[in-house]
């Protein structure tokens, strides 16, 4: 199907509405200032690949010192791995016959590491793994607060043993997710935070308690990596949202600037009290609150499918075709309805970036 | 970059997930219960396609006698064209240089409408379909109720007469947009769309008093459809919803049956209380609501990006792999995510239908 691109080295108030926009300076700094952080503290930086879904922001990151990346789905780990990124923890469970033959395929090509919850699931694993004569490192996934996948910490010694005692897959330590939770106000550590990684803690030295080793600990998201990333027994963090930053999340984590945006224009305007632009829900996600207009003066009302109908402040004047920059509140859902990032450098469209792990679910 | 696709003849129960399917026999009964109505009424059923967005479905209505469809940004429009489809009415305001010279480049290939709101946009229509030779059919639209685009029904001769004085653009009738008023338990008309309707009557009567002809009034939803379409100076409905049914308005309009699911597995359970299946933000939208559980026994309680994390009644009991149904309350956004429909007859599939207008926003 036809889809016209831009020349390279266009304005970027030029380009056709609604679109993606990164500030590819911005994000590139944001990269840079998650990394200063492991580097200084010593623990390895293994960013989501769940937000940017591009291994061009891949291998951005590794270039900066990651060890390699998060990916939550099968598919999004296949999209790294045939771009170029051979070191891959897949922070989530991988279920059904299909998607562990997909895996395994997966393995043989680079290395992978997978979230375990569930002992049918390991020896499934291990089955898979054997038959293709490939190796899989295994994370236990334990479940410090979110009461979603993971075990509780009293489970984990006997599912990490479970795992020790079969071919093919070998268990590398435990993955923990509290990455949510937000932080305090006056910089110290939210109690919620602590509660979780007391139990990711227990989870760690019951496991030592009988006798295995533990090579990983990964925890840690964009709200909770200063608190999570000074814990010793936790030695890599797997944070995705900072490199773009949320509107939803940028207060709380200043050091990370908002790079994203989506750039719409005014299409229809009454009166110069309402004006509405082609920016909807089609193009940005609102599961974690309404956009925010950049330009001063205006004020969202609502989104429709196709449409964002503002009203106008302060007697300012829009004119059709004006542009109104829309910050979305969750990058990674926004950023999972577009093909291209138009990565935007001293105001030119510097780089067409493609979201190559967009719609990878499975 | 890959995407594995499963093979015809799959049964539905063995296709990976989280996957978008469609019950085809629902869908084309829908379609031609719709079509039904528009040939008794004798009224012109133009259905919209940023439902679908899909010429695959496009070609099914027209082929039950629909008389083109609408589309709602003029890159929808483009992937139609080049799709096959020769007759769109673009119901929305085409604005900007290079939209127009899209709008003037396809015109020249099929018969191409378009909706008009404002005098300055209708001379550089007409200034750019005359460069090239182009001509372009124009619908002047009227805000009937949403406050969005539209002019006022005063306002409508004005400019109705203005594009008759333009050349290469050519006045054909009214669009007004009323379709998501929710209809009355009883069956009686809303006092709402009496009121929107009436406003678009206005407009009407008002351009026939200019002694201007008007060709087409197009109008309606899958909501409001049973009333729009039996007042005489409407001639087209331009329905989209019904072709799947939303779950938001599935009780309204019984006698359309909902035909889309995003099909996920458990890919966690714990202690058979708690099951988390593999559908998250990512693959379904919440921007109507919640999806709902096609399996009894199962209550959503939370979605994140990639999970739902869903409770267990009745002491029922769910394996690792086991399906859950989701259908999504917003098909539009939800459709929006995803590359192809998985198309089930009989419990397997039958086609897998490109979903070749996702991403078209400009």
């Amino acid at each position: 199907m036809i889809t016209i691109l831009p020349t390279l080295g266009t304005k970027a108030s030029d380009l056709d509405t609604p679109c993606l926009v990164v500030d590819l300076e911005l994000a590139e700094k944001n990269i840079r200032t998650l990394q200063s952080f492991g580097n200084k503290k010593d623990i390895k930086v293994r960013p989501h690949v769940k937000t940017h879904k591009s291994n061009y922001w891949a291998k951005k990151q590794i270039q900066q010192g990651a060890v390699g990346v998060c990916a939550a789905k099968i598919s999004e780990a296949e999209s790294m791995v045939y771009g170029g990124i051979e070191n891959i923890l897949i922070a989530n469970e991988v279920v059904g016959t299909n998607k562990i033959r997909r895996l395994v395929s997966l393995a043989k090509q680079a290395k992978i590491s997978v979230a375990v919850d569930n002992h049918i699931n390991a020896k499934e694993l291990s089955n898979a793994a054997k038959a293709s004569e490939a190796e899989i490192q295994i994370l236990v996934d334990v479940n410090t607060r979110l009461n979603r996948c993971g075990v509780e910490p009293s489970e984990a010694p006997d599912l990490a043993l479970f795992v020790t005692q079969l071919p093919n897959i070998h268990f590398k330590g435990l993955m923990g997710y509290e990455g949510h939770i937000p932080p305090k106000n006056d910089g110290s550590e939210p109690e919620e935070l602590t509660k979780a990684l007391d139990k990711l803690e227990m989870a760690y030295k019951a496991v030592l308690n009988c006798g295995l080793k533990i090579d990983i600990v990964s925890a840690a998201g964009t709200s909770t990596y200063k608190h999570t990333g000074t814990r010793t027994f936790v030695n890599e963090i797997q944070c995705g949202t900072y490199i773009f930053m949320d509107g939803a999340y940028m207060e709380e984590s200043p050091e990370f600037k908002p790079a994203l945006r989506v750039i719409s224009q005014v299409m229809s305007c009454r009166n110069n009290t309402r004006i509405i632009s082609d920016a909807g829900l089609k193009s940005i996600s609102v599961d974690s609150g309404m956009p925010l207009p950049i330009e001063k003066n205006v004020h969202l009302e609502k989104l429709s499918e196709e449409h964002a109908t503002m009203s106008v402040k302060n007697n300012a004047m829009f004119e059709l075709g004006s542009r109104i920059s829309l910050l979305p509140m969750h990058g990674d859902t926004t950023i999972n309805i577009h093909d291209y990032y138009f990565g935007i450098r001293n105001g030119t469209l510097e780089s067409i970036i493609p979201i190559s792990a967009r719609g990878k679910f499975t």
